[in-house]
């Protein structure tokens, strides 16, 4: 394959009925279109579609009309309701040849895990003419590369790459990697820069109103919002032609934290937990949490991050009140006149907890995650967050909306929050 | 929208940049996916496309012609790239209206949250006139049903209902489940009667390979496996054409029952964590944890079942030994000669905890869930588990594959299958 064009776009076909039905979800397409994203070619589409020849070939027609290269997985198996690799090949016109080398690889991949190969296999050598060959390192079918001219309406000599690729993420993702990114960076055209901006504690559409003047503006780089529960990220990309390009993507970054200041938690790739953590680990201090309504979710999550032994020491679950009086020191006080979900509780939590488990600061969190059992005038959603260390105590009101699961979710992103914003002071 | 066809056929098109960019998986094509299954509705594609206005109506109506139902998610955000409403408008031929029991939900939604409601948001209450609007209870942006009239080659006078639903899951799985489930189940043809069994400590392989028999001459009902973390379920679906068809799946379920014994853990919808939370609550007993490698996630995710707090006193998260020391009592001896990781010390984390928590049942999980930052012999996924009530204290050890979240999560599923054992027991 000498003289190839470059390659500006890509589809994505999953072939699959279990993808079909629902029993998998399909993690495939995701982890190619984030491979293309890198390598900076195009991505449009991405389809879902079942062993049936007749839609496999106009999906692929379509596709490779439309497209510079399409990437296909699953339906490579011995069985025959796997066609993907006949269908392809019938949609390029190619004849399928026996390819021995394959073969061979297969038969020792049985002779590896002790079996005899079934004939059956013998059909997954059988590969278009004209086609680079994926060797399968982890299974048996191989995967192929093969050009496929079909004309689209606007360019009659519309030439599209084929690649065939297995199913089974854990065959597809090493003969991705290794075989075909190789030659997919050389056959592309423009390289991609991209930072990401996070924030937390501003809603999506509130951020996006402080910026949309760039947002309207934007050409290169460009400025894309994504939203997740309770944080709200832009991914900033610019596009490179040559090498010694500008960098356009820093201003826009000083832009941003001119206007959102210490809403940015992380310009770069780490979640709020891991800021937290380093913040924590580097100034060698010890944490510790107090949670009702979040009952060990908030230390759950913390201790995601490798390492997190240094830091977090351990955590007290006060889900009744028994244990919030007994092990914290909560006092009956304020339990009778104030309730578990106080401002004052809150307090008497995270003080409690940091002089039990004795460390540097302990987060507390008491709120109303779903319905109570107990009779409340308090609103679902209502939390109180309380963090004490050597400066002192302060405490957060916050109300969330949504499920349980997401007052409880928002909550423990909160209690990160308060920790990374007090350690900022700790610098000034 | 009376006198409505047949809904024989679905496309599902989930319309996002972050899909196509491949920073998120999937999932709400995979739960609509599956859904549709359960309804006995025919899905033939899924479909990824960005928020592009040409592509995504061209998108919509090739779907609309070959399809009964079109299942859109994503873009009905309140920004202006937040297209989907507007383009699947478009193509049907309707116009948008202010829909104002919409706004007012949101309006309620944003008081709820004590914050005033951005005037952007407004576009979010512009629906399709005739539509049937679908509510938002765990967010801003309601959903959509109306019909399009896409005539195709074979029929013109093809109608195709498109469903519009928000993108984010959380708002997007109960608004189906509770709203458009429904609609759907009066608009198709054949009915479908479906019972899940749960089974907890056996591989999926090893599973199947028990019903091999089953499997193979299925025909009516048919038995179709899903694996998921550490759990294996069997779905079972009978097919009816009248009401009055016979029980099949009843001598199903018999056979698995004979075949799996204990590993079943419930023949229906509950989660392990719901049948363990019905078991305690029933025979009014109280529980703890006592954390050491999944640090909370076994009470966080326990307190999931509303209703908890009457089952649920607290935990005590002991990450460090110290914690495991001083609040549960573990002795040095056994730190020192055993290791924090070792059946010695998780019979003493639990007798601690119980015994300091002062609740019916004590569960202790300690383990090695990834690289340890401490030098030590023993290999990442070990771990023990202890039991401790009345009758005395079980222990656990267990090895588990994966990566450190695996290993965790894993854990806790163990952590609830080790109670509601024990409670079989009670009762013999």
């Amino acid at each position: 394959m000498k003289n190839h064009p470059v390659i500006y776009s890509a589809e994505i076909i999953c072939v699959g009925t279990e993808l079909l039905m629902g029993q998998v979800v399909n993690t495939n397409a995701n982890y190619l279109a984030s491979e293309l994203a890198s390598l900076g070619i195009s991505s449009y589409r991405q389809i879902v579609i079942g062993d049936n020849h007749q839609r496999l070939a106009e999906q692929i027609r379509l596709s490779a009309s439309r497209s510079d290269l399409v990437l296909l997985t699953g339906g490579l198996g011995p069985t025959s309701d796997d066609i993907t690799m006949e269908v392809a090949a019938k949609v390029a016109g190619k004849t399928l040849v026996l390819n021995e080398e394959s073969l061979e690889t297969m038969k020792s991949f049985y002779r590896r895990i002790c079996r005899n190969m079934p004939v059956s296999n013998k059909k997954q050598a059988m590969l278009p003419e004209e086609s680079i060959v994926f060797q399968n390192a982890n299974g048996t079918a191989p995967g192929a590369m093969f050009k496929a001219h079909i004309p689209s309406s606007e360019d009659k000599e519309h030439e599209a790459y084929l690649v065939l690729l297995p199913g089974p993420p854990s065959e597809m993702r090493p003969m991705f990697s290794t075989q075909v990114r190789p030659i997919l960076e050389q056959y592309n055209s423009v390289r991609f820069k991209t930072e990401y901006v996070r924030l937390y504690g501003i809603g999506e559409s509130t951020a996006e109103e402080r910026i949309n003047d760039l947002i309207d503006n934007q050409t290169n780089p460009t400025i894309a919002p994504y939203a997740s529960e309770g944080e709200c990220l832009f991914r900033i990309t610019q596009k490179f032609d040559k090498d010694d390009a500008s960098d356009l993507i820093t201003p826009v970054i000083n832009t941003f934290k001119e206007r959102f200041g210490e809403y940015i938690y992380e310009v770069g790739n780490r979640t709020l937990k891991e800021v937290v953590f380093d913040m924590l680990s580097e100034k060698k201090l010890t944490l510790s949490f107090a949670e009702s309504c979040t009952a060990g979710m908030a230390s759950g999550e913390f201790v995601d991050v490798p390492g997190s032994s240094k830091v977090l020491i351990g955590s007290i679950v006060a889900y009744d009140n028994r244990v919030k009086q007994q092990l914290l020191g909560v006092t009956t006080d304020v339990l009778e006149n104030m309730g578990s979900v106080s401002r004052e509780c809150a307090i008497e939590m995270a003080e409690g907890c940091r002089k039990l488990l004795n460390t540097d600061i302990s987060v507390s969190i008491t709120g109303i995650a779903g319905p109570s059992a107990y009779s409340t005038d308090k609103p679902v959603g209502l939390v109180y967050l309380a963090l004490s260390d050597k400066n002192g105590t302060i405490v957060s009101e916050i109300h969330l909306s949504g499920n349980r699961m997401r007052v409880r979710k928002v909550s423990v992103l909160h209690a990160f929050d308060m920790i990374r914003k007090r350690l900022l002071d700790y610098e000034s």
